[in-house]
């Protein structure tokens, strides 16, 4: 129902001769305000830090790679003693702009988010007592969180304060879609435009909107004909149980989609050109012909936005006292 | 012989009741001179592009950490599938001045080196020619090879030589204790000068001299008493089959050693303290008492220079037709 109605809307407005900003269902990416520069930079060090893994060896950014679109490029990460994930890494980039964290959205927010895979057995496999203690005997770390926080006392809730507010600095605006929102009318190309155009026109903004392209509602896999998926996860119905929600996945951020592959939550496509495909059969009951995939594709490709630009992090070297990863154990 | 003619001359050297930088076995680090700059941008997402690896999920990085001192602070560490590797990976800051690469030198150079892991089956477990193929697909990969070697054609010698390049810039100038050799006397505590003065008069010096405090030359590890490893290792035996190599390692840089533990080839030992007394025991025969120890272990700690300081490298997305990483194959 709320489809129809999007549709509708969208419907409505690509009849529109002239679109501005503010008449669009995609919003430009602000840059983060009222953020705490201090926790930043704490948050910065822990999101690099691997001592908060059993291993010494897996980070944050190990699967949610800020080299690479804030992912790891992978179907499912490489979780500790090379577990396979269940589901593809979402990218951290612009996460700040989701209504909620994880496929199934069983995070409300960045900070919760942040706790799960640290403890996750199949993911960094430590625990946050564990974690804490490591960060507690580090003299560095200690006088940061003294510094963030006002005591010298290590809590996760700290820990996951801190790399949350690390996270909200990583949206990238200034993409070329986002200038040509803005008033840049050569920002895009024609086809590029066109491409838009059908994003608009055939229904994909109807879950793709807000400042993410997407981020902003959970959304069945498989509206007109089923997703046969390369895992088992149900999405939503995990944290709801409700029949209904059954195959509900976050609609994720096409902001740098073109960094982000392999695209769908069980991470088995490729392509954009494929991607867009299935999205259009499976989701829209649209067959586009190559010349419209392309057009999307290459809008899509505008959505590229500045990455982040920073000093890798320096880590504080652990004391002697620091209990030591253990990789094999 | 060598051994005891640099201890004569260190000993000479302490009579001396003003140190002067020309007076000393241990120089400050410079900052690298005839820098291609491209080429080092190039070999900079090199370093950081895990694509090299068969998994997708290893990079350079992820054993050389450049937030955790050039190493990653494993004994040692951990390759394609979480292989468990057989020796202590060396810290890769101030690399270039090593005599030859790796414990037993068996690479010339930083370039010999860089194909190494790569290709190793235990490391990153891919092929040169399929690394090559990764890069030789991604459009802007192709436009900074033409750029950087004037050809679009990629191959493994330009792969290693841009990331070599980038490895010569990881020098880490400016330490304290440099800072003292080039004249600032204040830059030392009474206790670090007093436990430099015993790092040059017990004869650690012998060894670890030169820019990189070490790296200059290859030493039995067991000299008095013989080291009980935890790796079955042989060194330098490796490569040149003489009994006499038998092992003989490359004597590691005490650059930023603070940061790049935990100590020996075979990663056996946490802390400064145990390391300087088991170096006393087993090379020079002697026992510090627990302030000699505790002074050479702050004069060490003045060893840690400026790190690197960059923006985190942005890798360009595979294309359509690049081949997909496969670390679960």
């Amino acid at each position: 129902m709320k489809l129809r109605i999007l549709a509708a809307a969208v419907s409505a407005l690509s009849l529109a001769p002239i679109y501005s900003a503010a008449q669009e269902l995609i919003q430009p990416i602000k840059p983060p305000a009222q953020i705490n520069i201090g926790m930043v930079e704490l948050g910065k060090k822990l999101y690099f830090d691997p001592r908060l893994s059993k291993s010494g060896f897996i980070s944050c950014n190990s699967c949610h790679n800020l080299s690479m679109g804030g992912s790891d490029n992978l179907p499912s990460s490489i979780g500790d003693k090379w577990q396979q994930g269940p589901i593809n890494s979402p990218t951290v980039l612009n996460s700040s702009l989701n209504v909620a964290q994880f496929w199934d959205g069983r995070a409300a927010d960045l900070k919760e988010q942040a706790g799960g895979p640290i403890a996750n057995p199949g993911e960094m496999g430590f625990t946050h007592t564990l974690a804490v203690g490591v960060l507690q005997s580090i003299p560095a770390y200690v006088r940061d969180f003294k510094q963030v926080f006002g005591t010298e006392k290590i809590d996760i809730d700290g820990v996951t304060t801190a790399i949350a507010e690390f996270e909200k600095t990583l949206v990238t605006p200034n993409s070329r879609f986002d200038q040509w929102l803005l008033g840049k009318k050569d920002a895009l190309s024609t086809d590029e435009a066109a491409g838009y155009k059908l994003f608009k026109e055939s229904g994909c903004v109807a879950c793709h909107n807000g400042p993410a392209v997407g981020g902003a509602s959970f959304q069945k896999m498989g509206v007109v004909e089923p997703y046969k998926a390369k895992t088992a996860a149900e999405g939503r119905f995990a944290v709801t149980g409700k029949d209904a929600d059954r195959f509900n996945f976050k609609v994720p951020t096409l902001r740098n989609v073109e960094m982000t592959y392999p695209y769908f939550h069980d991470g088995a496509v490729d392509t954009l050109t494929e991607a867009v495909d299935i999205m259009g059969r499976l989701q829209l009951g649209k067959k586009y012909t190559p010349t419209e995939n392309a057009q999307i594709v290459s809008f899509l490709k505008t959505l590229t936005g500045d990455q982040p630009n920073f000093a890798m992090p320096i880590l504080p070297p652990s004391a002697d006292k620091t209990p030591r990863p253990t990789p094999f154990k």
